[in-house]
């Protein structure tokens, strides 16, 4: 590995150990998503207050989680759940900013991480050393950016009024109607 | 403060300053999940492998993400956009645990924490720091906790079959249609 390479402004073994202690391996798409991060922020410029976009559930929200200060809890990181390599982030006065990508046309260059991320070889196939080297050696060199301007799913999401459910006594917001939605019938869970 | 308050493992100090670090503040909601997520731990048992579904998108899951090993990109956290103060932490093999919620009979004994909670006064009207330390005070005292199994929404969300979008020329997931769910309208940008 070159140890030249920086991602997030860390060298690439420090930030290869951030990433494992908080996802609990090294998982190439969020090393594919430190460069993403990397090259958005770059975008954005410094001291600039961003919010963010990820079109993605896998891997890539802990990217924007671990190396910029939006999160899920702090709502700072939206997800739509598109199973899309993308992410935007943009300045939350003015609603501009960059989507970086990772591009298929510019990834066909690695083989190795097309055929990964296209799903086209097993992933018992795949040596998952040599697979992270060549995401490293790509870095931005698979990923397209380009500014946008954000028109919707924005802003902080409001709060409604909440109260006590009939149901089971805990708060919930009163749109979901009488009763909250667990009580509804809609529970994940069973005594 | 109490000294002797200890959440995760760690000192009331060690927790607030990672809880600040990675949140962008002290959120007293956050404080309150700490609380849950040892008590849930606790009820799970060491050197079992669990995953969690938390109950609203609010703070708690950065709770989650922080002092367990689940985070929202590796899977093993679920949210459900419920605004419910409540999360659960279940054995992966047995589907058996717990969930820990704030149970407003309970809160009731701290009036500050629970006008705060129920959103009886206004936010400029509250002093963060009395808050804060009114929940560590409360601890486990404010909520409750019990033995679930988990019955739906669990498991390893399969990734479907991708393609390349004909609109944009990106990958995505066959199963949305034709095109990308961007390309089909919905996209949240605009160059």
């Amino acid at each position: 590995m070159s140890n030249q390479v920086r991602i997030c402004g860390r060298s690439i073994e420090e930030f290869l150990e951030i990433v494992e202690k908080f996802h609990g391996w090294k998982a190439p798409a969020l090393v594919i998503g430190g460069f993403m991060v990397d090259w958005a922020q770059e975008g954005i410029g410094p001291g600039v207050e961003f919010d963010s976009f990820v079109e993605t559930t896998h891997c890539l929200p802990d990217a924007i989680q671990l190396f910029t200060p939006c999160t899920f809890g702090n709502g700072w990181m939206k997800v739509l759940d598109w199973d899309k390599f993308a992410l935007s982030f943009y300045d939350k006065r003015t609603l501009h900013g960059v989507r970086v990508w990772l591009d298929l046309e510019r990834t066909r260059s690695y083989p190795l991480i097309y055929n990964w991320y296209m799903r086209l070889v097993s992933k018992k196939s795949i040596d998952h050393d040599v697979l992270l080297d060549s995401i490293i050696a790509a870095g931005r060199s698979m990923l397209s950016r380009t500014p946008v301007h954000i028109t919707q799913f924005y802003g902080k999401k409001e709060k409604g009024e909440i109260a006590i459910c009939s149901g089971c006594g805990e708060a919930y917001p009163t749109l979901q109607g009488e009763q909250c939605l667990a009580c509804q019938g809609n529970g994940y869970y069973g005594y």
